[in-house]
């Protein structure tokens, strides 16, 4: 399996573990890594991420492969100023957190015979930038694919394996379908997360922290999470997040009123529910 | 160290775990267990959790020393229920996850020279009853001991010594404000918990539970507690867990609001915060 030429922008955690994939499977004639930031660049290189590295976006030239892999919501700017350099054939996909907008707007933008196919491995750990990058970050874990009616069959076949080569799962998805599952299952517990961890800091008791037991120590390590592709993530993704922000909303007041009237039998229901879910999620899925 | 005859009401993770505690130190003449399941008390026989079993309160009889290790709500019913059978000198202690209510109801009951010490070991997993016991459950622990000025010194430091065999940190708080540190840190993050999962498993998308990655599995493992004893907890520390619940629903339609007016410099901000909250954390405590 050759994938040629291969342009990397964004030389971070899923970026650069992705370069990783390529160099150590020689998978790719060369890889070539896109970064604004030059000490990226430099570990990148040291790394052994990519073969060649510039700050220049016209490093994408003669590539046959271009993975946009920059934080999202600079993905479609980076799509628009890359569109009048890419040559005929060329496969672009990104790996987004969000589907819905990025396709809607970067596949219009590709010229005729270069071919977008949206992505979205779920994968990634607390850590960012090319040093937390590892070859085996994508193994067994999902890689949502996003075509849409106007997608070339044989590109979407070479992101498959692309991704395939890594070790991931590949998924076919409508990219707003993508986004509403990302939505409940990711976005909103990452929210969730961040608005517990800032309400137990705002509690004026500075010994409070000294006692963050168990349960509490899994929401901070979740809302350590970088704070920029979170906020994007909320941008991109809205309407998606708070439809199933507003369900949260309404069951956590539903839950209060339990707890307000003294409600003990609701409120058992209510909690013994959660282990139904958990069961029915270890009966069918991974992560 | 010899406590003597020891009564456990309640052979579950906690008590169970205690019982292996004293009989493997040596540290009781005998250990009775008394519980209302009959299966838990054959468990905790076949594990060497206990001397003695019996599913009758009059089990307690010329004890010196009490744990009342039942779930948290019926504590107080036990109190109630054995007072009369106690000989003088004996030293009441419960683990309950309340401590308010516990100690204000159970305190008063208690005969001249029997001495109540209300105590809460911070620790637990997702399993329950005898067989999920382990003696090294409490190692590295803290456990909250909770005195009022009625309590006696020797008792006290009694109890004290008896977590300090388990392995746990003794700290000593005001009942009310240990109530208020659990709601903020153990008891808000599972009503959290439950509210996520079962938001989720609400969502009328039968594929959505396959996809549930990283962030979210952690939520589940904090949502598959007992229920009852969280029921008995929502019940029990009301007022302190409603007073942080609505700051911790204020912060969440903080973070709705930015979303839906695209701030994202708003977003970036709280998000962010949440990384100083966790290096405070990490800074001060442990779990």
């Amino acid at each position: 399996m050759d994938f040629g030429r291969v342009a990397i922008v964004g030389v971070g955690l899923i970026g650069g573990s992705l370069g990783l994939v390529l160099r150590e499977k020689g998978a790719a004639g060369s890889v070539v890594g896109i970064d604004i930031d030059e000490g990226n660049l430099r570990a990148a290189k040291e790394l052994g991420i990519v073969d060649e590295c510039t700050t220049s976006l016209e490093g994408v030239k003669g590539a046959d492969l271009v993975v946009l892999a920059t934080p999202v919501c600079t993905i479609i700017e980076v799509a628009e100023r890359i569109r009048g350099l890419l040559k005929e054939g060329t496969i672009v996909t990104d790996v987004g957190s969000v589907k819905g907008e990025v396709v809607a707007r970067v596949e219009p933008l590709m010229p005729e015979g270069v071919h977008f196919v949206g992505g979205h491995p779920i994968a990634g750990t607390e850590n960012s930038g090319p040093k937390a990058a590892f070859s085996s970050l994508f193994k067994g874990k999902r890689c949502i694919l996003t075509p849409t009616e106007r997608t070339d069959g044989m590109a979407l076949r070479r992101v498959k394996e692309l991704w395939e080569l890594a070790g991931a799962e590949v998924v076919m998805m409508d990219p707003r379908r993508h986004d509403r599952i990302c939505a409940a299952i990711s976005h909103l517990p990452h929210i969730v997360a961040y608005s517990l961890v800032n309400t137990i800091g705002d509690v004026e008791d500075e010994d409070l922290l000294h006692y963050s037991a168990g349960g509490f120590r899994d929401f901070t390590r979740i809302a350590m999470s970088p704070a920029r592709m979170w906020r994007d993530i909320c941008l991109l993704n809205r309407d998606e997040i708070l439809a199933v922000l507003d369900l949260y909303q309404d069951k956590l007041r539903s839950i209060r009123t339990m707890i307000e009237n003294g409600d003990g039998e609701g409120l058992e229901k209510e909690f013994e529910r959660s282990r139904e879910v958990k069961e029915r999620i270890d009966g069918r899925g991974k992560g």
